[in-house]
């Protein structure tokens, strides 16, 4: 792998969520296991464990409520010894019994109002922690035709938004997640990527698109939205995962490595990748049977992996293919990098840089997983619950 | 509406689910509502108000260990009492932390037997309640390619199946359901109506599939597989409910009233509707935002309407369309049945037999919405906590 | 039904398409039928057979080249002697040999300045026909992950298409319908309603997009569509069909009624329908079994009810218990509209108007399709062949 | 890669369907290429040019009456002069005009024996090739709700089956096809594995389930299917190809390389691969864009390279982390494999064997494009036409 292509990858950084260290399952059941973090420090510190193995993720997100804290700058401060700044603000109007039927979508002016106003909450905390974004995924829909006004919902959706966007700071950005379905079944308020494009479009210069890679109509070409929204400059980040059937939130590249190999492409080819892009890399997974820490190292691993692939490229050879009309040339020099076994000179790469080869098994012979399951007994483990 | 349609509507009887009357939700959020039942008596009672106002629906399906008691024959006759049978005696194997990685699939033979023992105590159970059907709906899977030997865990279905078919009665059956993904999000081990065939094909002739009209992929024709199901003399069992996108579990045909109809259709061309057929009509749903109670009266009239609609199929004169090739003659001949307002002469017919001509209605004024939500004060609501 | 639902259905015009009439089918086999169009002039003819049994299909849209024709002025006047309009100008550069690896997209600037040319000549038709549309199918795209480059082909297509706009008349619009897939397999270069939108937006006031009902991935909700297209203001065009699995080009309604209610619903609810909305109706089907103009007319006739049921719901009623929460009632409204049966009214209404009753019926009875299959000897059956 | 694995893959034999190498396309145009075949001769020397190349496809399937010829001894001979043996018999009843409304599942007794007769005919024709297979993809369908009598169909189906199964001989197979939809769109009389499962399960021994990877519903586990079907004693053969959306006959692998290798995975577990395996691998896809030759060449190369890294599974250590529910472990071990670069090795191991090292470079300069280009003119280039 050559000097470039590393040099380029020494400027990735990947988000972890912090609620990927806490349970998470089905509405059948939601496994728990030992170790798991009762505290926002606590899944600080599993995240912090994550960046330590893999050198790729610097920066946690937070949910709130689920991390509220009384001390955002001592969090801060402890999130810094910890070796990681604080990311993203995730809102949550989902969770809230006044939101049975909608949130900024509400036809209800009060029930929007609270909503706005959580929001608000949250770009306090923004403020407090040095966060940027502001993510917003709107749970909002209907489940029955006739439910709701689709066409009104759009509208309220569209001025709750605006008051929010006009708290954010000069240097915040407030990036509107889509999801094709659930918890809504029959509509959903912003369920592909247009609506979301729609509506920031109409809000300003800092707010822009999430792409949550497993909420997609099945076939999407995702890489293709990736293009678009980055030619129309509205690609604000990314929620990372995979997925066989519908928001699976399996590990990232599990499902389909080849996908998430043609997505960095077009996110490298438009100019998404690297120090001077916008665009965040996130995770948004949930990791219901496999141990959660060693299932985001693997996550974070998977996307450097096939960012080295991606980078591996050779695209002014590609480029002579296209315009040649030599589809199955074309088609082999990026296959030629997707096949690219990039595992041992990332391993080689990472020891020159005092990190493992294996981070995967450095962390197993650490210690750490024994360690909290042992230091955390009692207590309520973190879930998605409030 | 001919007195030939309405004597063989007459006969028609839709189970309904004890747990539609608990909370449901997804792994979002569950919300709560005044009135919902604690106790399996009182889900009952709710049950019974269903069947009051519809005449439709005179028995209610089990859940173990949901709706575990002490004393099933009490339960029988209280259930008597409220002018319902029990019927169908659903497992679970999903809920034990046990099952983690499977049930009657798993490696361990010791959780295998566990999960045999579980189903041994239901039939117990069935036989004090008098039930006829045991349905296995089967949550075991995998979330990621090699997690699990595909192959060994049907070969150890096939062996812990059979061991639970031995134990029925003579009069009982066991149908198993499929379902194409979720809690699972790799691999299901019963993902589709071929593999349930399968399964229960090697048991025996009690051993039959149950049908649930939410639980298949995207674009499935599912009155097909009715039609082949009646045609092999496998279909067991309906678990009614409708879907825009995945297992939504919505109120039965309100997604796509027009597929209800055509399932219909093909239940009773195939001989699987009226007293000598082995098909039982079951609804499984979640009700997350609307009322529960009104939502299964809906939905058996619902299933009531369409039926009369299928009746209505003039069948010679399709045939006659079928035979010569007249594509639009033969599909306006079904479309005239769809499309006819069947429900003036529901309700009259209703009315004539001493039922409500509008059961919403009737039950909207009945007061017994208000009077549970004043009852029913403390307690833990029902929900899908085991 | 009221005289206000009827005076607006007297409004409605629903456009049908020249190459309906045609033979159509599958890479599989194309069936040809006796009778079948050997020209434009016989194609309109048959357009004008329609519209004389229905009174709802006042115009006939082309598609060029299949349509061309020497004296534009004289295809005109021979359409209005047939009582029909020339309407929507569709464009065509999926056909010639040029256009393998794409048109307005392509890498060569020579085979882009084609495409762009064609829809030029398309723009000179339309002012000798008085077509106010030029629709843009485009089915530019790859099959396989590297082939073209996504992005550098949508800021050609952006070129092309601002070309092209540049040259519309005053009182003319350019319409850009987007599709899933088919006939490419990989990447669609205006592949769902955010990327038309983006476009068009990016063209100016009269560049909308065109909604065809079967160009959606599985599982969309086209209805919440029609709601943001309406209001964006860019909604221009529908091109109706039905379809199970893909682009399947069945008979509007035939699929899934229920869809195309909620659809003509948001239209309504939108300002989408009447004499002032820009919004044109079309129908794009194909008729590979069933007889062609019969086709149409159940087409027609079924846009013409399900508009009627849409119009029948009881909106300040819907709005009340939409506001109230009440999720039951709020769909129970939409419901009984929907499950009302207004063929009656619309019978007698039709034949208040001098029209058949039944219109199916009218045409078998009326000679017609033995008379074109008598006249109809030799010469070439048209198809979809340039 | 060890000597172990090399053995395997030597005994790997992929056939070739002699329509790869004609015009292919899709209802909307389909595009020819300067030196495509006119005659079978020509198609198999093609296929023989593929052969040469790689050393994995020393047979090639045909089509009837697409490659019907006078002489099938002859033709024999030609193709063993060639170096390959004649294969699959491949039968169409969805070409001719009578087969318009179904064929071995048609109302009309006289269609359903002609379409027997065609069988027969093919069955001849296997006696005469020396073939082992009938492969029998059935197009039998309807459009439209009420088209045709979903179960009556099938009856006639396993009537028709039952007729053709009778005259196979002793050592011939029928293997029977299904498809989830095209050319029918409403219902399909083959759709899914069940389906064909149960009809040959009926006829007998040598009656097993043709498994063609692009025929399935969108998220279909198409490698559960492969391991039930060899489970149950009954996949007879693969049709391999890849797809996005429907039925893309897109190169095998092409679309989703991993998916590939699961089911390489499954067939080597369940024992469906080596030369006692009764499973017959064959390429079923159309080359709509890209240069034929090269694409087969590229096809069966994916299809070596990916049982390759199937093969390389470290499966006892599968098997223990399985065992453990060490998910991700045992994830880890089926990855290790996919990502291992097994191209420089094949690459190596071809060239031991007196073959080149890259197939696509040593056609690209062997000069046998240009040549064909130049001797093909005239004629009329074979695509799907009888």
């Amino acid at each position: 792998m050559s000097p470039f292509v590393l040099a380029q990858l020494a400027t990735q950084a990947i988000e972890l969520p912090s609620w990927a260290f806490g349970n998470s399952g089905t509405r059948f059941k939601v496994f728990s296991t030992p170790g798991t973090p009762r505290t926002i420090q606590e899944k600080i510190a599993d995240a912090a464990t994550v960046h330590q193995h893999t050198g790729l993720a610097p920066s946690v997100a937070l949910h709130i409520p689920w991390d509220k804290v009384g001390d955002y700058d001592a969090l801060r401060d402890f999130a810094g010894e910890h070796g990681l700044a604080l990311g993203t603000v995730n809102s949550n109007t989902f969770q809230d019994d006044a939101y049975k039927f909608g949130s900024l979508t509400h036809t209800d002016a009060a029930v929007r109002q609270k909503a706005i106003d959580h929001h608000f909450d949250c770009i306090d905390i923004m403020h407090a922690t040095g966060s940027q974004d502001l993510k917003i995924w709107l749970a909002d829909g209907t489940n029955y035709p006739g439910q709701g006004d689709i066409r009104g919902r759009q509208d309220r959706l569209a001025d709750s938004l605006a008051k929010i966007y006009d708290r954010i700071g000069e240097n915040q950005r407030l990036v509107l997640e889509y999801k094709f379905f659930e918890p809504a079944f029959y509509h959903t308020d912003v369920p592909d990527w247009g609506t979301s494009y729609a509506q920031v479009n109409a809000l300003g210069e800092r707010a822009l698109v999430c792409l949550d890679t497993g909420h997609h109509a099945p076939g999407t070409n995702i890489e293709f939205i990736v293009a678009q929204l980055l030619r129309l400059g509205k690609l604000g980040s990314f929620d990372f995962n995979s997925r066989f059937y519908a928001d699976d939130d399996l590990i990232v590249g599990a499902a389909d490595p080849f996908q998430l190999f043609r997505i960095l492409y077009e996110v490298i080819r438009g100019g998404g990748f690297g120090p001077d892009s916008p665009v965040a890399f996130m995770l948004d997974q949930c990791h219901n049977v496999e141990d959660k820490i060693p299932g985001q190292i693997r996550s974070v691993l998977n996307v450097q992996e096939m960012t080295a692939r991606a980078l591996l490229v050779d695209r002014p050879a590609l480029t002579r293919a296209q315009d040649a009309g030599d589809v199955l040339g074309a088609n082999g020099i990026l296959m030629d990098a997707f096949y690219t076994d990039v595992r041992p000179d990332l391993a080689a790469w990472r020891e020159s840089r005092g990190l493992a080869g294996d981070p995967m098994a450095a962390y197993a012979a650490s210690g750490y997983q024994a360690q909290i399951a042992a230091d955390r007994a009692g207590g309520t483990q973190a879930g998605w619950g409030a």
